[in-house]
């Protein structure tokens, strides 16, 4: 079956209420009860959460074939815990499971040989990088993958979709009572904003820390009384890894050309006023948008009412400077970041459900004025692919993309014309990411066109000297450069599910054929 | 039937899995699915939560006969949140409404004619005073009120026993997004714990405050996506009332001097160590403790780990002077208990069921070294009444009363022997609110006893000079001062059942016979 963005979607995936994508606001006002965890309650005093070692936990746990674990991404590329938990419950031959991460990447590089024995059989991700993302794309998965924005992972677990038996979350401190923070020791990651849906609707809840903190460790981002152990390992993460250090600023000629293109774009439409709010990516092209704006908001007098998003050092220096009143932070990108949320009480963390959750009463995304995004691909209907590469691996992440496109007024995708000798403006995408329908501006190093459904913007930026053109003249460029790209070849065997933010499907990925 | 503190339990009102008392763990390792909320998603961006006034929010809310409808009662005496809603829902004629309140008193004296009308004909509250607590004493109530401790409460929201249709939750100020706090405007109350679980699991949720803030309000106790309306009114209460002034410490030797019994008790017992966890009510001699408590921590060199419950200001005091590291604050009883939540970062505002829930992972209550706590009467057995009065009134609050004393590991009770020629102590309470135990010191000004459970307890106040006595000893003093008292007589009606902790009747309470 076809769905809104041209997309056949095989039959077999439509089933148990599954739909095909129809539209980015099809699901407005849908009424739902929300799912709710079974909890074994704890009704004597002082019972003793604090485990000896993570394997008497995990035996504690009672772990059957077929479960539901969840883990979650703060720790980035350095995380220990979803390989040490999971080296143990392979050993223990458990199989059939299904992991339901926030992302996966690098650091979940030994989970390969569990998908080819059995052991993990189903996945939900947004991120599928790396190892892990070429396994999946090989097929050597036995369910094809669930893709998630950030915001579909919290709704498909507030409405039941996803059922989670065990969440397993590291921390940089936890107290005896099960208060968990990213704050603290020798592994912080800043916030905990993707375990939060984890804690409160999973029905077993482990946080697992190499800092135990005496006394009560709050602010808590996960509560004691959603946690039924705690776990002290000697290490949750690698530091190094965890939050990287400063990201540098792109000094790349073209890249800054495209960050100033897009802060013009902003500073010429109509949100751009005292308070607005406003998200960016931390690609070179987008970070440094930062640098840019803070000119045009000295011009016009005004700051901006909160910034949002993954948080990395040129938003925490804005904050700092006072040209952002607020910090609305789900993810620590650096270690700027993490100092600032646990230390400026402007710069506060907030939970994926109040980041990105469609199926909430209004999450952030709703209010966000700009979001400037990047693409691997886009089409001439303005449709986004930011989790397969143009070889036909999987190795993105929707991330907060389809989320935020479809909660801003001005959603602006940042993204060069051409990226070696392969072309981003293309006719056709290898896999639909986020719908055209949500994204408003493309800008390009060769030129910036706008979706032809936002007149009131294109009429705003007509007003400024920017190298305004249509998508297809960027599209036939991009042609007479490279060519038209040779269609890759896929197997018939569906290896992922692209799944838009509100449960419909946006597309499937197939298997390169060899 | 005949429940566990021997209060015979009529079985009209043990239908739909109510039980009678069994203990107080009877519960422990209870497993149930919490119940959930049904969610309106809001999808599209930007939607206006903002309404114009509170008849047009209510008229939106599509408000039937039958419904259960929520309040909270942080602005205490100065409330006038339930008082305006419930006079304009008057107004529409709509019937047969169930109100659940976390406490209702003075501010609340308007239900009295919708009781009598049939607009409200069910209740569940913790406080029942005043003007509502005596209509509900004689009887006007068509079916009896619950009442219910904090923790109580709770557990009956989250195990789906109240299924609330709307919250209305008053704030001292929201943003409109629905991120609502008890911070900021002229009518701050510092904490909305009492809201938390009714903002997560009513099926409809209103902001009212007088103070529409710019930007985000953050940090924000209720957040906005779990909000549907933000409605602004000129007040949502009086400042004067809401949180008095600085209570004044008592002189009254009497309470003095069971202060300082209280305090040695405290000193001369195990958990009396660094890091120690300690909770106090609001009455005279309750709030005396911590004067005397200081010279004893100080002798130790010891400090407070936590500090817990509703706050007043000689606990903060005793934060602010290093004596305590933490304030777990459920309800801020004074002007200094409000600020101090507001300014110091080691006194937190938690949710009432971190504070005291008996059916969730583990409350705070679980680990509580000490709480001290008041009695209107207590037996022989050292069962508690602190909900009605020797006259069959029903005039008090059980409150966190049963919570903590279930959990705190050591209980004590202080409370004058006699008070104006009626015995505190005495062979039969008029009703039981708190199991004896539960209970294990009583301190009072003729005398200190030790709960016969608690031999070791006994053992560690031996050393001391307390003067010690049985419970029976205490009575027969009593009785030769005031001689036994005539026994009350009721009518066969039932007007309101005391409900335990978790759930099962430790009591009912019958119409007083006029």
């Amino acid at each position: 079956m076809k769905n809104k963005v041209g997309r056949e979607i095989p039959e077999e995936f439509l089933q148990n209420g599954v739909e095909v994508f129809q539209g980015q606001y099809y699901r407005d006002n849908y009424e739902y009860t929300k799912a709710a965890p079974t909890v074994r309650a704890y009704v004597k005093p002082d019972r003793n959460k604090l485990q000896n070692s993570l394997r008497e936990t995990i035996l504690a746990l009672n772990l059957k074939d077929g479960m539901t674990l969840s883990f979650h991404h703060h720790f980035r590329n350095g995380d220990y815990i979803c390989a040490q938990v999971m080296e143990i419950i392979h050993e223990l031959g458990i199989k059939n499971l299904f992991i339901c991460a926030s992302s996966l990447g690098k650091a979940q590089a030994n989970l390969v040989p569990m998908l080819e024995d059995g052991t993990i059989t189903g996945i939900s991700t947004s991120g599928v990088r790396d190892e892990i993302g070429r396994a999946i794309s090989e097929g050597k998965l036995a369910q094809p993958a669930w893709i998630r924005s950030h915001g579909g992972r919290v709704r498909a677990i507030e409405t039941g979709e996803i059922k989670i038996d065990v969440a397993f979350i590291g921390a940089a401190s936890c107290d005896v009572y099960g208060n968990a923070s990213g704050k603290g020791g020798k592994s912080e990651c800043g916030v905990l904003s993707y375990a939060d849906v984890d804690a409160k609707y999973a029905d077993q809840v482990v946080v697992i820390t190499d800092n135990v903190v005496p006394g009560v460790n709050m602010p808590a981002s996960i509560k004691g009384i959603d946690v039924d152990y705690v776990v002290k390992v000697d290490q949750v993460g690698d530091p190094a890894k965890i939050a990287g250090g400063a990201i540098r600023m792109t000094k790349d000629p073209r890249e800054l050309k495209m960050a100033a293109y897009c802060a013009k774009v902003v500073a010429a439409t109509q949100w751009f006023k005292d308070g607005f709010s406003f998200q960016t990516g931390a690609g070179g092209a987008s970070l440094a948008v930062t640098q840019f704006l803070r000119s045009y908001m000295d011009e016009a007098n005004i700051k901006m009412g909160w910034g949002m998003g993954g948080i990395t050092e040129p938003m925490v220096d804005m904050l700092h400077q006072g040209y952002i009143r607020a910090l609305l932070d789900d993810q620590a990108f650096d270690i700027p970041a993490v100092k600032s949320v646990h230390s400026d009480p402007t710069h506060y963390e907030i939970s994926c459900s109040e980041y990105a959750n469609p199926l909430n009463k209004g999450a952030y995304v709703n209010y966000l004025d700009y979001v400037i995004l990047g693409a691997l691909e886009i089409d001439t209907n303005f449709n986004v692919n930011v989790v397969q590469g143009s070889d036909g691996l999987i190795q993105g992440a929707p991330g907060g993309h389809p989320d935020t496109a479809a909660g801003a007024k001005c959603t602006i995708i940042v993204a060069p014309l051409l990226r070696s000798r392969l072309a981003t403006v293309r006719r056709e995408l290898t896999s639909v990411t986020t719908p055209g329908e949500s994204v408003d501006v493309l800008v390009t190093d060769y030129g910036i066109a706008v979706n032809p459904r936002r007149q009131d913007i294109l009429q705003q930026l007509q007003k400024t000297d920017l190298p305004l053109c249509s998508i297809e003249e960027l599209v036939e460029t991009a042609e007479k450069i490279c060519g038209r790209p040779e269609p890759i070849k896929f197997t018939d065997k569906v290896v992922a599910l692209v799944e838009y933010r509100d449960g419909t499907l946006i597309d499937v990925i197939r298997q390169v054929k060899k």
